[in-house]
């Protein structure tokens, strides 16, 4: 006999120290955050499985980490280290060489999980300070030790990946912490590996631990937040859930310091200047090619949650979402700080995912919202209260023009609760042989559909294979498109499949990337994308500060290699 | 017997055609400003003037120019130049090549008026396209020919002077046409060499033009408008009057197409990408030294002039003015477009010159508004209707929480009618030995007060020295001083005060230039200013750019070298 409500066995278990599991698992050990059974139910019907198909766990990854590959780097090169960082700063031990080579790319995870590793860090070393990372740099430029950088470790395209061994450097460890408020300015400045939680709360706390006279937010709020380091954010071009208002990383930075093969420098404190070429451009997206980020000083914002509106809509089509947002982003009354459209699968699996009174559902549908047509819209604005008020209020006009109805501000807070806690599922579907990952693009409003089609088209004509979309990030000039796609399938097909998906994106005129960055994985894109006017001019900069060749090398940003794929 | 006001012979005549004044006169030739009997008087005063100071006017620029130096290109050359752009788009002439190597500094405004010629053109060439300027850049690269652009002109710091002769590079002569609105994504795709009223109109008429719904602006209106050019405002970061709202001219920039010595390329057509390092970024304010804009895409804005809001403000004090600015700027309800506050000595002066009751003034010191305390604030808001009227209404709030009183919009309104015609003042005050002339710095709020009273005492502390400045182009982060100095000198007297001045912008933490640009005037401070590593990374992009040095080469930026001071 079988139970009504068949649920899997999830694990509720943090994995044990030591494993593999234990590396790919996102976040924290022992959270968890399970499939609900509507999810269940659709992955059964949608993938044809059957209750069957999750009784057993595959490549749980349970084992413990046993690399047994020696180091590259010689006794007397670990010995200098040890004496630049204490040798309590150094290790080389199997499982933190395998930690600190691997991030959170779908492909990386699978692996993993299989007690597959590919390449790692020769040893890793945790600096206590810029002075630290000075002398390590120094030291490798001399010795030509590769150096890759590891923060948050939150990256999705192997941006961690030490692909020609030598040191793994872990800013978070040490360089973690916010070093001043400066109240007149709007600024902070803070270490590089310093997680989201702990820099917000900090800006949230100021009066109390800087004597200021308000309380500030850091405005940038991506969902790997709790995983991911202020660095990082910089480093790889991140966008905040909240940066139609606040700004994408990149507008956030006042001022960044570096260490390079070519010297160390901090960049010019000023809100604006026009003295050439702005440094503290270039230097932000570099993903560890140029130099190491060794201290940052951010634009901060007022905190006034107080002030927060919420809005969210059913829009009759995506048209009308796509239409309404574009009219909202260029009417120039104030931005709203969260912003989200879904297109309809993503619109009408999020229903059916996170329950719709069915008596909703028929009104919606009575109303002329109808499945697969329909799209949700929600978000809130953030400042002063007035302010708040008035946006609010003309989003909720522009969206009545274009036929939506107004759901209230329960959605949005509905959504606020799980912001950054969807990567946690992640492990309850592997768990069962089913993928799960994203890819996402910028885009101009003119290009919105016919990228919007084009990748739709090749992702849904693989078999049982769901696609949702999302917009996210808004500007006057266009949005992104975050692409979510979820099948029953083996790393190969994975990987075939997901090139497919890049080659669709570039094909279609998206960007490579919106806030992911490129790492390795979209490296093979780089050239093509950019064009190789524009990709030797990032070599030609790349060539000015790493001559030997030694910062995080091995094909991140497709500057001195393309990396292989499997 | 002496009139009671005596009022100077201010020249009403165009400058005769071939003559050095023609040169160095700014803007339209017909169109004069002339001093107010106010500043007569003020003039007398401060300068220990007399009437008879003003009877005769000195080094006034009226004999034709006369060169005297032959090209240094071979006939050869200047035949290949012809047979790419046509005969009719090269001129070898003694008047072209020194036209079109002037532009607008004051040293070289006062040398031509006296008839010194320094560095010029061999040939002046006008392209008649892209193509063409591909072919010239070509051909130039490999015959080591130097190439410096000439667009508008209006450069204050050596911009456009061919310091190592060879091509002057005419852009606004052909290349100034609007191709193109692109209504969905709100850019404009324009050639480098249109200027400010034209393209302004332009987008304002687009509905006729383009066939577009709504009517645009461009949202940069710099007080060189009506003579520079969308390719100037680009590669010097300019900013322009409204720019607290609509940003400055490097955040008004959608993507960009250059002609390079190493290529030519066009940057990404997105609203964010994550794709490394920006080369939109890189190419901005590079000066022409890294080559050529071609075609440019920029953001433009709704035209909603029946929206605008305007207000003006008399502030108690410096203090107040700037503090009620900052929280202005970090409140978080919107920002003004135009924002301007004046010290205490512009404010002084400028009631003078441009007339206040004497009942108004009796008025303003009963309450408390002293002269040499009190300063002047204006501004305007645009946007949406709802959003100007929000903002203005918190603006008034703000300023009377510091003691300001409100001045209605009558003085934002006054200052509107001059905002592009205080530069044709200076050929009235050159014409009798006084120079007029402005610095201006970015700098953060906690430093504000220090720059300012630093370079101030500097410059007060020159006998009979005016000096009138204001802050107008805000950010949460902070702002900018624009110093204007007047005094009667000669120009060596004229260059070192100046030499001295930015000596003290840089010792007082100022950024050696807001919204100017570097040209060769602060090519001496730069390496100090950015310091030797990135002036290094400047360098580096400059090679990979130009490696035989023939873009705009001799000091330009401080890259190829530090150019000689008189």
């Amino acid at each position: 006999m079988k139970l009504k409500f068949f649920r899997p066995d999830w694990t509720e278990e943090a994995p044990a120290p030591g494993t593999f599991r234990s590396i790919a698992k996102y976040g924290d050990p022992h959270h968890f955050k399970h499939p609900s059974d509507a999810w269940v139910k659709m992955m059964k019907q949608d993938f044809h499985m059957s209750d069957a198909d999750f009784l057993h766990k595959q490549n749980e990854g349970l084992a413990p980490v046993v690399l047994n590959r020696p180091s590259a780097l010689k006794s007397s090169q670990i010995d200098a280290l040890k004496s630049i960082v204490g040798p309590e700063n150094i290790a080389t031990d199997d499982y933190a060489r395998v930690k600190y080579s691997s991030a959170k790319t779908s492909e990386e995870i699978i692996e993993l999980r299989q007690g597959i590793i590919r390449e790692v860090a020769d040893v890793v070393v945790h600096p206590r300070d810029k002075n630290d990372v000075r002398k390590i740099v120094e030291y490798c430029d001399a010795e030509l030790i590769p150096v890759t950088v590891f923060s948050g470790g939150s990256s999705c395209n192997f941006g961690c990946r030490p692909f020609k061994g030598g040191i793994s450097l872990v800013l978070s460890t040490h360089m973690n912490k916010l070093l001043e408020v400066n109240e007149l300015n709007q600024t902070a400045r803070v270490q590089p590996g310093m997680f989201g939680p702990a820099y917000e709360k900090a800006l949230n706390q100021s009066p109390e631990i800087f004597h200021t006279r308000l309380r500030y937010t850091c405005g940038h709020f991506p969902q790997s937040f709790e995983y991911s380091t202020v660095g990082g954010w910089i480093l790889t071009l991140g966008s905040g859930q909240a940066s139609t208002y606040y700004g994408d990383a990149c507008d956030i930075v006042f001022s960044q310091e570096y260490v390079t093969p070519a010297g160390t420098f901090k960049t010019l404190d000023y809100p604006a200047t026009a003295t050439g070429p702005k440094v503290n451009e270039i230097m932000k997206g570099s993903e560890g090619v140029f130099g190491i980020l060794v201290e940052v000083t951010m634009k901060i914002f007022r905190y006034m949650p107080e002030n927060r509106q919420r809005f969210s809509f059913m829009y009759p089509t995506w048209e009308a979402a796509v239409d309404a947002s574009r009219e909202i982003m260029q009417s120039e009354f104030g931005k709203p700080a969260i912003f989200r459209i879904s297109d309809p699968e993503e619109t009408d699996r999020g229903l059916k995912l996170y329950g719709m009174p069915g008596i909703v559902d028929a009104f919606l549908a009575f109303r002329g919202f109808k499945p697969m047509q329909r799209c949700l819209g929600m978000g809130n604005v953030e400042g002063d209260k007035d302010f708040t008020r008035l946006v609010a209020r003309k989003i909720k006009r522009i969206a009545a023009k274009y036929g939506a109805i107004s759901l209230t501000g329960y959605a949005a807070r509905k959504w606020e609760h799980t912001r950054y806690t969807e990567p946690y599922m992640r492990e309850d579907l592997n768990d069962y042989g089913i993928l799960i990952d994203t890819l996402e693009a910028g885009v101009t409003w003119d290009n919105l559909h016919r990228l919007h089609a084009g990748v739709r088209a090749y992702i849904k004509g693989r078999p049982d294979t769901m696609c949702l979309t999302h917009a996210s990030h808004f500007y006057p000039q266009g949005t992104n498109l975050y692409f979510i796609f979820v099948a029953r399938m083996n790393v190969d097909e994975y990987v075939t499949f997901q090139n497919g998906i890049i080659d669709r994106i570039q094909k279609f005129g998206g960007s490579l990337s919106h806030h992911h960055g490129v790492g390795r994985l979209l490296a093979p894109w780089m050239e093509e994308h950019l064009g190789r006017e524009q990709m030797a001019v990032l070599r030609a900069v790349k060539r000015h500060f790493d001559p030997h060749n030694i910062m995080n090398p091995g094909g991140q940003l497709g500057l001195d290699e393309i990396p292989p794929r499997r």
